[in-house]
């Protein structure tokens, strides 16, 4: 929430406050009334609510309220944003029909949204977070900057996963979100799979920049990638080969690396808070 | 490992004991010399390496080797336990068909095998954990034991989900291994999805009994489940009714429930170090 | 619990079975009505409610019942068993003083007790986990077996670190628990830190040993403790010597040591559920 | 690090690419050759050395160089940015003196550090995270906004928890950097303390006012702190008062609170990366 809250950094004063437990009440009382069809239309539901529906506090004054006037502010909340996870599910087989009733967690993904409405429009976010994948071979990494402390070997043949985290950017709330959700999830899979990688950074670029070339309502793309290093094991001690048959996955250190490919012609995001809420 | 390993506690004398870096060596170098088409067969073969090939150290003697004889001992190692977990990838589909080198982690379950070899035989416990099951209906909580300290109300139409674990014991070592855990788990989830459940126990019960009668090979099934609940949420101060469609996913506290499944001719697991490594 | 819990598996009857809700409501209502001075004791507590005072069900009968009488058995609880973790607080010091009502969390530990009572008495493991410790010297790894996958060089100065987990099992209840708790933590930082260490399994071992010799109320000591590898890194490439200065904290894999001490004439826990409540 | 990297995203030519493998050797030689006496000075080195010492590729050209010009790119890395994080440690106690190499992990939080160096200067943010603080009295929390889906009730006597986030920018380089992290801590927690608390975002703004009142290098902090909620149990059904006494600390939801606050004559942040390096 974005409003005049000053006081209530300044001097306690809760009166234009709307308690994070009213804010849980909202959200489950909007999974009843609104319903849930997708996260993206939910979270521009409770967004709207909380800036259109909530009336000012009594001591409510507006967004220019000074620390010299906290007592004489008055309106109501100026900015929502809301985020969203969203866990998938499938049915249960059994013996070869989906089950009426029974569920199974699937893949590892998470879909997430983030939707802000203020004053200048509404926004939304799409994304996905957690989506492991591997490609075992198709890719290098070769060519790069060396100095004195280069020991890493050049490679045109190596493991290359990660888990993925995107956020896209639309323009406009009138997107069929699930296909919109379905198609951007594929092309990026595809892009992975399909490019001959000469870097993650590469990857991620080109990923991005096919789901902006081929959805039209999506203007942004940003995408962050730890890079899981798969190392050859040395098996020669024991007479072995190991021609990129026995890896160690390793935890740390690792690469984080990071790609944002916005549209020639999408204005830039107007607010850091779009893409995310945290201070820091 | 089990062996005449006291001198090493008693008096820091290694000779006999194999150092957990050459243990993981030789996890590598057997996972290119045997391969690992199962994790079953590869725990076997592991074992086996360790308990026959493993020639005995200096001062090595035996199992009887008390307090005041540990720089006499004799032998090699005595038991090995091998506990493997398997993360399940699927191929990634790019234009309707699979990819050849791209690849998603699937699901949320592990597999996992437990495999023991001594002098008394050879031991293999299959299993999996993590896997989420819920089902939206077709489970009861009622007719329970109530005290003064009972408040829950009855219920006959609850949400029902868990995590499960799951551990079967097979006789003998001649198995389908990849057959047998897709049936296993096939069975369990067929059970959780088609019995009306009176209670998580009686869920687990019948799910591993069924595994039992319907897979000769397995002679004993564990299961651990936290029952995670999903508590209806009152939205009666919002003036809006709530039959089962909107709930809050608690963390904790939960029950942990627990149930052991074993057939009537078959012999109890001998050691209890056949199903858990830790002593404590 | 441990009791009568044969219908509630079989066929879902649930008049012996006293709710995991309601032993939560338990739990809550008796650390306002007994108090929580100490966890062992809290435990103590709990567990001769839940065996003594909770009346049968209706159809309760007894521990031999079998699978055909099930409709028959006629008796209560039989055995329980708590487990509770403590997570310790130090007051927060403001201009010099401790403060009256301000808390920080202290250390990385975690007090464990688990107290069970069933019909052959009343048993109590105390304990700990996640005692973070390491020795920058006095810790050598070097005599120790050798085989064709051993690659380990020898060492008598490397970095020992681990997250020990420690239970300690009681003779009787009338124990000054925090005070023996303080002592046994004390005696085994002591041993870590003095012991020269020739591996893991004998610094352990001399741990619970000194525990066993200095407590006399304590006549079982179980360790638990994943040796957490500091690999020297290797600066030669740059030019730089390293002798022990800058090491990797490596995550995985890594060796899990394990160690049980037991009083000579004590007599070994005649339950496995006394230390562990999982069935696997 | 920022540079020349178009030509790695678009086009996959790494000639400008440090590789994170070479970043990862950088800091442990830096670890060995200058020392980690402050993490802020450390941090300072590593990355003055990346701006500094590192060679331009054979294509680097400039920060200007556009999407048409890829190819003919011609200059070095042009900001990096580090972000570090301390684990504290403290002597293990032996015999009533502190021991001579042997450590435990003290407390819960960890301090961070986060250097940008660049053509425009050199910047410090230094901070703690997860820092674990209660008060059990002196907590408020009353006259907030209400609507329709309010229900909480108002308290002036709650419990009042977070795990806190902090951040502070630094204006200038020469900090006695530990004393001034000492000196930070304990403004933030005696601020925690001494201030009758109305809402976790008044205490939030007086620990930081607090601190940029009192630590003249210090000119902007951020705090993040999710408020752990402490619920009092409802013990009426079993005939009990439940004055303050026992509670419920609860794991989700939560309530994230934020707070901002600047030093009147000091510059904002002149780039985001300075607090977050993260796209999204």
């Amino acid at each position: 929430m974005r409003g005049p809250f000053a006081p209530a950094y300044l001097v306690g004063d809760q009166s234009n406050v709307l308690p994070t437990d009213t804010q849980k009440n909202t959200a489950f009382a909007f999974a009843k009334s609104v319903g849930v069809d997708t996260i993206e239309n939910y979270g521009l539901a409770l967004a709207r609510h909380f800036v259109t529906d909530v009336e000012p506090g009594p001591t409510a004054a507006g967004p220019g309220a000074s620390r010299s006037d906290v007592t004489a502010v008055r309106s109501g909340i100026e900015g929502a944003r809301i985020e969203i996870e969203e866990y998938a599910w499938e049915r249960a087989v059994v013996d070869g029909a989906e089950h009426d009733h029974t569920w199974l967690r699937t893949g590892q993904e998470v879909r997430t949204a983030a939707v802000t409405v203020d004053a200048t429009g509404e926004y939304v976010i799409g994304g996905l977070k957690d989506l492991t994948i591997l490609k075992s071979t198709g890719s290098e990494f070769a060519g790069f900057l060396k100095d004195e402390y280069t020991t890493l070997p050049e490679t045109h043949d190596r493991v290359m996963a990660t888990a993925l985290s995107a956020k896209w950017r639309f323009e406009g709330t009138e997107v069929a979100w699930d296909a919109v959700y379905a198609k951007a999830k594929a092309i990026m899979v595809r892009e992975f799979a399909t490019l001959q990688s000469l870097a993650l950074q590469q990857t991620l670029w080109h990923m991005g920049r096919a789901v902006i070339e081929e959805i039209p309502s999506i203007v942004e793309v940003r995408l962050v990638a730890p890079n899981k290093h798969h190392f050859v094991v040395d098996l020669s001690p024991f007479g072995l080969e190991n021609p990129g048959e026995v890896f160690i996955a390793a935890d740390r250190p690792y690469g984080l690396i990071e790609a944002q490919v916005l549209r020639d012609d999408a204005p830039p995001a107007h607010d850091a808070w779009l893409f995310s809420a945290g201070l820091a």
